[in-house]
């Protein structure tokens, strides 16, 4: 069978690339950490070469790509759409990358355009794509990370979203800020242990405790003897328990929580949500990815198999 | 009038000396920036005769130090009292320093130890002394910077406390993390302005708004041009607005808050208090300082003038 389309998700720090068939089925992949930050401006065609090369694509197979590679500061923007944004128009708006001999699309990301509490996407929404045509028929997505996204989908638009910088914060403090001392690097990862629990009830009243408990995680060292490795616990409590606490405050849902995420963060989350007693359904980002971008492949290109 | 004691501020990055009379008159003073962070640990003594030499200080002139210098990284430890502390008390516990041929005495600071909140404070409770004894019956303290601390004070006890990170949060947001990019070094300081004023509004009705709003910062310079002084005047409302809503939730006043600060941070938190319709008595912290400093030692050396 020959490869239908090759499919590129381009994030800040990865690259994953797909041939596939029209079917959705993967006749080859390959990953790397050639993501936006690793591609000055004209590297991102060479990158994108090379590994289709290697895979053995044919010189005239299609490519489309989703995530930071549309950025301004990456390949060739892709201008947002707006929410609320109907996840299929993702491949109508795709820009095409001005190159000789090859179609490559960017898929758009999504922006909500307010004065109040603007936000940005790119690559999360076609992971949310993916779910959609798994047969997922809406609701509250979770997406965990650096810059964690909660996504509200109805009757299949996404209809709001918002990023938590809460991996990040958890990066600056506890490596540029006094909480270092107390929260730096650990021999252990004890995410999920009794510590992390308790820090995530103490701030799911609501997300008031935050601000007023973050240096608890210094005075519970110089006053409790706290080890590092519990600090950190702590201070990731602390954090996440806030995120959870404000989205479930402004995503409600009835159905389980859609959490998009793999390997440790998929873990920790999963216990932050089952503490909060929230239904978690655990979905693999990777296939979602995938599963995105083929469909946004087939409305692009039709149905080459047939 | 000959000097009754030297009383010294002796804080993490700054060091201020004043030569006292009996009546808390002061005789002379300096000010340099060798604080906690420039003195290795058999540096303090040196650092501090070098200092009263230059003031022409006798020999067994008495001295009187509140802040870091107290800490267990400090010149010496002076364990904290605990909440609620009575803070004429500061004197009673003071340590003395085992150094030849000079009275040094080191105030504790206060510690929250509780399993939930703990806290601790060092310094800021000398300064609420030196209000009480300026007449100040108690309420609530507000001492912004690096950490503000919000102190509650009833019938001269300092009942609870709370840290905010409020000021080391912008420094690593806008330093190190991807907020840099819009909210980093910039030519105006723009805090007061209608975009900190917005941005303190916003997240005014609780806490809730600043986990899901940070990004926005971000955000609103990749979607409204939103500019680098914007950008910083935005976080610093949005930190300094969560800081104000915890704390006024927390601290529940009739009276004004009183803020001890001076300069430009005065100014921007008499503007987010008044923004939040809460009356502002401003304190001049250097002088509540010596203040409080003077009444300690009264407390420990008896009135050497009668």
């Amino acid at each position: 069978m020959p490869a239908f389309c090759a499919a590129a998700d381009w994030g800040t720090t990865n690259f994953r690339l797909w041939l596939l068939e029209g079917t959705g089925q993967v006749l080859a992949e390959r990953e790397s950490d050639e993501g936006l930050r690793a591609c000055i401006p004209d590297r991102f065609e060479k990158v994108l070469e090379r590994h289709l090369a290697d895979l053995g694509a044919a010189r005239d197979l299609p490519v489309v790509i989703a995530g930071m590679a549309g950025a301004r500061s990456g390949w060739c923007e892709a201008p947002y759409l707006e929410t609320p944004a109907v996840l299929t128009e993702l491949a109508r708006q795709a820009v095409r990358v001005g190159i000789q001999g090859r179609d490559v699309r960017i898929l758009p990301g999504v922006c909500q355009d307010h004065a109040e509490k603007p936000d940005v996407i790119r690559g999360e929404e076609t992971q949310v794509l993916g779910a959609l045509q798994q047969g997922q028929d809406g609701g509250v997505f979770c997406l965990p990370g650096t810059h964690s996204k909660w996504v509200e989908v109805k009757d299949g638009r996404l209809t709001a979203f918002t990023t938590f910088m809460t991996g990040e914060l958890f990066d600056v403090l506890s490596r540029h800020s006094i909480l270092s001392e107390s929260a730096g690097a650990a021999e252990a990862d004890l995410q999920g242990s009794p510590t992390f629990l308790t820090a995530l009830r103490e701030v799911a009243e609501g997300e008031a405790g935050l601000m007023e408990r973050l240096f608890s995680v210094r005075a519970a060292s110089l006053l409790h003897g706290q080890s590092t490795e519990e600090g950190r616990a702590r201070l990731s409590g602390l954090l996440i328990g806030a995120e959870i606490a404000a989205a479930l405050k402004r995503y409600r849902t009835d159905g389980p929580v859609k959490l998009i995420a793999a390997g440790s963060l998929a873990e920790t989350y999963r216990a932050a949500l089952s503490a909060a007693e929230v239904e978690v359904l655990l979905l693999n980002g990777k296939t979602l990815a995938r599963e995105g971008l083929h469909a946004a492949a087939r409305r692009i290109w039709g149905d080459r198999t047939t």
